[in-house]
């Protein structure tokens, strides 16, 4: 059989543009005298689509696409993804369904038993489990369909008391095939080749993999489609990031060209930059704004947003007051000068000043503190946004992981703007990011790179004035926040009690912060956002 | 049996003072001979805990409590909730257990089956089902025991294929015991009864209801613990939003005092001002801020503020612009005479003029338009929360449901705040609820009532520019937000074709706004929050 792994980017219930693109790759695989076309997770209707699962209506249209496509499927079948209404009266109303087309029909449903309710993954909340399984007969080969998660319950993780290819082996397949919406992050390539491999060595079968890419909001999906031969080698790697198609034939399954896995930090790069550029291109927005404070948060996030929507897309703001330091602006405007970007200088010690006298009534006798502070911060937010408001452009938030964790940043002032693009990126990561970015040539101004980080709120001021070494409080927060281990558990680790504590307490104190931050790009295993939920009252640790 | 109801408000994560909370109660039943004292879901720990049931430290402190409480249960029994350890590797990592103590221990542990997962509840995030079930003899009766949403499996509503108490009867129980975190919504307490009264008469006992009291963030718990004998007539029923403990005799169930279910709007006025108390409270806050328009919003917000901190606890800022007409002003001194609270003023005027000049020459060339509105939102929100800032205080959000559905209003301006109060209530209940409140004597005057409501950001401004009728507007949002109905099905209802698709596209292309807003303290059955989880970049209907 010849099959082919269409790995697409589909745009969450963007039907239209979904449809014409899996109809353009059946037109496609047809012209190759491809067999079986075999696409990602809920490709119809994109993913995920989240409360939009409850419109009956999204459904409606969802087995309408698929009726259509199926009618497109002669000389060619196709497993495709979408919702499905669940015929029992009880339990949950929808299935989470792949679909098998042939002759011009749906000629077969296979329903995803293990649903996946944790971390960013609320399969649950909309999809009762399979409970039957069968395999798909096909041109003389039998297939053992099954849909991501599916294939996750493997030893050693123990999320599930069931496997449906526990049931399906019983019909002695020839093939599995396992169509996926697994969302990036830095180590989840790796956790999906253990995952198949885990699987073809327990069933001895091979295995087609497709997963879908493409950003959708916070969650990037990075593709890495990819086939494992029986022996669990991988003789087919898909390349990340990119949409790609590609055919190959199961009777004769030879090495064929595995795209090279990049490393750390080109990963890093690759998946921010598809997230800013789906983002606007999904929300069908051209150019971006962004507050550029001669740090290296926001040198970092230009960077990237440059190479995501052209530095003709982006103009950079720069707003010193009478607290920055003349390097703040010369690094600035350094660095616009290296990608080639034009830029705008809005200063506002005036709009601080007027500030300052409106509110003297009000703030007679106090001293210059946190409220003087954040007034600066959310000018500048002020100003920014009324450039996207006046041009139709979105703001990008500069804010990075560490200072997200802790509440050092601004609500209205600094924590704004449309899309948070490394708020998943720990600072001691900027770093590095940046200097990856650096390395053939120096782009970011090394003296960015290399000066004491500083919110320029007050004279003199230092992060390191209010927060511990930017290392020490990594570890600290990657120990909370990615492990969920307790006070005790990370002083034992050997990091100071006061320090853990206090930065614990800071942690848990600020959640009214994080709850109104842009989406992040999520690039970690546990990231700000949809995927980590707390209760804003909660008085654990703080 | 003598059985005590303990209807208590607990605060999550806060071990100690839930408790200290729970022996006093403990105490206070011995005292009386109490043979079993029953608290509500999760006291433990409070509910909903979310992500904190991944730490698990978190999990260890709950246990701990639990062994602690056990040890005062000597000569009095005591049911309570908190998260237990699944001792089967496979499965989630928890159940959602009702310890039974008694002889100071923990004499069995009853785990919940239904986990609700829809809505604002995560539960299958956290915890595996409950499978074998088994009564508690107790004082010569036999108690079945069942958890909340153990009990929703009723006619009519499916979303599960098992009910517990359809294996808890077999035992032949003589009462049942149902231990609650059911969350107010404006129809709940019917819904409660209805399913409690579906229960008696399925099998035939008397029940006995504890629910939470209190609010957690955005959810508001109501209480309303009640008694309902065989015959499913309600022969006891604690008031709603207060602490409450009362004592019953099992063996001689009689009609006990039946406190009054509040009318709609007292309902709801109640919930959001213990809303406001508890976020307050459990924040350790004492006084709040807010901008007071002139309009009905912030009128209403003040109003509910004053009733949850006292008038001395809040401080409404005024901050006129050249485009606030007079009676902003004066309805605004007279309704702040009215509530006996005191108030500030301070004239945005300057503070635009000078984002005009800095902004001239970034936007020469172009005209008055949204960006010039937002800016003067925007001041407004950087000088309430510069206050904050100074002061130690929390700012209320003012955006009403009607508003934060079709994105009218300023991310970072009007739509700033720590709490929303009003978010979950639609402008037409806005007017409803202000009369309510003014049924006895003029609070809110009558002209902010009686007048075209406006943002006042430009000349002559009304909503009615851009909206449609309240009346009409909030029918068709109640269709889509509450019912989940398709543009066709709304239109058929008899709503104009073209107002139907401009609303629901409004809606959904602000998906991007509703994700920065405050929480919102949640009266219906779909409030804006974690109750509604949209992709922002979806593209259905927009």
């Amino acid at each position: 059989m010849k099959i082919a792994l269409a790995q697409l980017n589909y745009h969450i219930g963007n039907f239209e543009a979904n449809e014409s693109k899996i109809i353009a790759n059946l037109k496609k695989a047809k012209a190759e005298n491809v067999d079986l076309i075999v696409f990602a997770e809920l490709a119809i209707c994109g993913y995920p689509p989240r409360d939009f699962l409850i419109v009956e209506d999204f459904i409606q249209i969802c087995i309408a696409s698929v009726e259509r496509i199926a009618k497109e499927c002669v000389g060619l079948a196709a497993i495709i993804r979408a919702p499905s209404l669940n015929p029992d009266v009880k339990g949950k109303r929808l299935h989470n369904t792949a679909y098998f087309l042939n002759d011009g029909k749906i000629i077969s449903t296979h329903h995803k038993q293990l649903l996946p309710t944790y971390d960013v993954f609320d399969e649950n909340r909309y999809f009762e489990s399979g409970s039957t399984f069968k395999c798909i007969d096909f041109k003389g080969e039998k297939i053992a369909l099954t849909i991501c998660e599916d294939l996750w319950n493997i030893e050693g993780q123990s999320l599930y008391k069931k496997s449906p290819m526990d049931l399906l082996i019983q019909e002695k397949p020839d093939v599995m095939i396992n169509i996926a919406a697994s969302p990036f992050s830095i180590h989840q390539t790796e956790n999906r080749t253990k995952v198949l491999k885990w699987n073809t060595d327990q069933y001895q079968l091979p295995i087609f993999y497709v997963n879908h890419v493409g950003a959708q909001t916070e969650l990037i999906f990075d593709g890495g489609s990819c086939v494992m031969n029986k022996e669990g080698e991988k003789i087919a790697q898909l390349p990340l990031f990119e949409e790609y198609f590609s055919i190959f034939d199961t009777t004769q399954l030879k090495h064929e060209t595995i795209a090279s896995i990049p490393s750390k930090f080109e990963k890093i790069e690759a998946a921010l930059v598809l997230g800013i550029k789906d983002y606007f291109k999904k929300l069908n927005f051209k150019t971006a704004t962004l507050g550029l404070s001669g740090g290296i948060d926001s040198a970092l996030t230009l960077a990237l947003v440059v190479k995501a929507l052209g530095k003709d897309n982006v103009l950079p703001i720069l707003m010193p007051s009478q607290f920055s330091s003349d390097h703040s602006i010369s690094d600035s405007l350094a660095l616009c000068q290296n990608l080639g970007c034009d830029h705008h200088i809005i200063e506002i010690e005036k709009l601080y000043e007027s500030f300052d006298q409106q509110l003297a009534p009000l703030f007679e006798g106090t001293d210059f503190g946190i409220a003087e502070e954040n007034i600066q911060s959310r000018i500048r937010g002020t100003l920014l946004m009324a450039h996207t408001n006046k041009f139709g452009s979105i703001l990008l938030n500069t804010s990075n992981k560490s200072e997200l964790a802790v509440g050092y940043g601004t609500l209205y002032g600094d924590m704004a703007g449309g899309l948070s693009v490394i708020g998943d990126v720990y600072k001691t990561e900027v770093f590095e990011l940046c200097r990856f970015i650096n390395r053939n040539k120096e782009i970011i101004p090394d003296n960015i790179i290399t000066k004491p980080p500083s919110a320029e709120l007050r004279p003199d001021q230092k992060d390191s004035d209010s927060l511990p070494d930017y290392e020490v409080l990594d570890a600290i927060l990657f120990e909370y926040i990615e492990n969920s281990l307790s006070p005790a558990d990370i002083i034992e680790k050997g990091f100071d009690e006061a320090t853990v504590k206090r930065i614990l307490r800071m942690v848990n104190m600020n959640e009214y912060k994080r709850h109104q931050t842009p989406p992040i790009l999520r690039i970690s295993s546990k990231a700000f956002g949809m995927g980590r939920r707390m209760p804003i009252v909660g008085k654990y640790l703080s």
